[in-house]
């Protein structure tokens, strides 16, 4: 059973491309959206970003069968208390959190009796806000359903259904199990690129406009990832901490092996690895979870 | 003025792109190629990617008056003794090597009596051999041309408009300088990716494929770097190893600050770290040195 209307809370990225995935494939749905921002709001509106989007939250989620809390992981606490008192009977309240075991446990304590099913759909850009969305982010990547214990499988499938409908391949997992999966493809790689960003700007014997200038030979592409939302991977780094800090440990020692065999000179060693790392690409583009064209695809001009 | 024959010497991305782009912008140039791999000078031959491809180094050099040495850094002092003894009176010698000290240095001693005027154009994809050049590959991205003590200004000239000619933005630099910028904007990026894609692979408590199904939260930008050729970039550690080593250790530092911040729960230190990191994408972007298109315009089917 399809929900007929959906509720849309924080009206970013994410927020954004759920509101035009649902118009895009789901057309019988009704939308409604509500942002904190009133500069959102007022955008989304512009926009058509959803069919109503009120002035309160209240209006946003009464009468919706679907609620989808779409605010950085440190806000679902509010945003989970804020819907509370305005929930119809029968709501299901699930949200797009890029970590799951502290907003499973947030949601759980602001919303009891309601029924929660947390997800993360592994996509998104380096945009955020009411313009960056688009209906077909989606597409082809996938979901991670975390239904906590005991939660009604029924349930459980209607928000798996919502999200094959909006285009996503889905998968269920624990939430502990999905916090130490995304730590190392995803939490980790934006801890690094933003590391390494702020290496480059910091340096003396180089200088800006250089790293700016010869970014194309590699330091360009971490430029992107480090764009990120500050507020989003601030929340991310404090919610996810554990697993994060334990993948971090990993990688450091990684980097001190290679750091070794870079003094030392032995070029057996740098090899081996470099080769060893070569076939994972491969399979990301067999598995369609990246652009197949070399260099993603840029442009050359 | 233009050179009239144009030997390439190594038939790979570089190589290829080079031919490529002498013919598109320098249609009076002929063109000659060499690869130590007879399967790829048969290749070369298919697909035209020069004018002559000789089964002799010797026959390819003979009356050029530019020579590209298009091979591994680990390679150049090999490639550069093979064709002095069939070097035209008048000739420079350039290279494209992604380190350039060691480089001008193991040529110098080769080619004694020759001009050489290393350079490094900062462009590339993660791909190699024959059929991954292109011709705009160097359009719009910056060549480093690093003329040793002494070199003969109108020759640095003319190796400079030999790369303007065939897109590139053209920058001198010294050697040993252009090794430190490149440290941080190419080497040390490579090396980072190489190692969170093996840090990836080893875990054992996410499988490799959850990694690879969940690249898409920003791991997957790291393969497309680490499936780059393992030969090219353990010479580029090796050759390049105190500048890499210097970059390598400020961001060990940097990275520790980090995750100390994430142990103590520092939200306002992170904040603050990735609002600083924002800026620089949008100089990239400003200077045209990556596509503007959110996620580099990857296609989202
Ligand atoms: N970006 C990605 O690539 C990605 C991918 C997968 C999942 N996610 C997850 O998706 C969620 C949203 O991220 P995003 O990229 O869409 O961020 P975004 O573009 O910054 O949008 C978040 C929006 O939520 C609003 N908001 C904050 N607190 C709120 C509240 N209590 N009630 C209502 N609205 C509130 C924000 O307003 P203010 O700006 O005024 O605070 C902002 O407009 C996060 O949990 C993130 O972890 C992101
Ligand atoms: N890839 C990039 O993004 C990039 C960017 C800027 C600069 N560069 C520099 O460009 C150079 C070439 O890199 P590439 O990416 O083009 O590598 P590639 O695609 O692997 O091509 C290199 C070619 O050179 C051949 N070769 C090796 N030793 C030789 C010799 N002594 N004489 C003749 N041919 C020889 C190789 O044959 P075998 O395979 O049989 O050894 C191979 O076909 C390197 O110095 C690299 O640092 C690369």
């Amino acid at each position: 059973m399809s929900f007929a209307r959906v509720a849309v809370i924080g009206l970013g990225l994410l927020g954004g491309s759920v509101a035009r995935a649902v118009h895009a494939h789901l057309p019988d749905a009704m939308t409604t959206g509500f942002d904190a921002d009133p500069a959102v709001r007022e955008r989304a509106r512009e926009i058509g970003l959803a069919n109503f989007v009120p002035e309160t939250v209240a209006e946003a989620v009464t009468g919706a069968d679907l609620v989808v809390l779409c605010v950085p992981v440190g806000a679902m606490a509010t945003a989970g208390a804020a819907i509370l008192p305005h929930l119809a009977p029968g709501v299901i309240v699930t949200d797009v959190g890029s970590s799951k075991a502290s907003v499973a446990k947030a949601l759980a304590e602001v919303l009891p009796g309601i029924s929660v099913i947390p997800a993360h759909p592994v996509a998104g850009t380096e945009q955020s806000g009411p313009d960056a969305g688009f209906a077909a982010l989606f597409r082809n990547r996938w979901c991670i359903v975390t239904p906590p214990a005991g939660a009604d499988e029924a349930e459980v499938a209607r928000v798996m259904a919502f999200w094959e409908a909006l285009g996503a391949r889905v998968e269920t997992m624990d939430a502990e199990h999905h916090d130490r999966v995304l730590a190392v493809t995803s939490h980790l790689p934006h801890l690094i690129a933003y590391t390494i960003v702020g290496t480059a700007s910091d340096l003396e014997e180089v200088t800006q406009s250089e790293v700016i200038k010869y970014s194309a030979g590699g330091f360009r592409d971490f430029t992107r990832i480090a764009a990120s939302d500050p507020t989003m991977w601030r929340d991310v780094f404090l919610s996810n901490r554990e697993a994060v800090l334990e993948m971090l440990q990993r990688f450091s020692e990684d980097l001190t092996e290679l750091q070794k065999a870079i003094r030392k000179g032995d070029g057996a060693m740098l090899f081996d690895t470099f080769t060893r790392t070569r076939a994972i690409r491969r399979s990301i583009i067999e598995m369609g979870q990246d652009d197949a064209r070399p260099d993603f695809g840029r442009s050359h001009t």
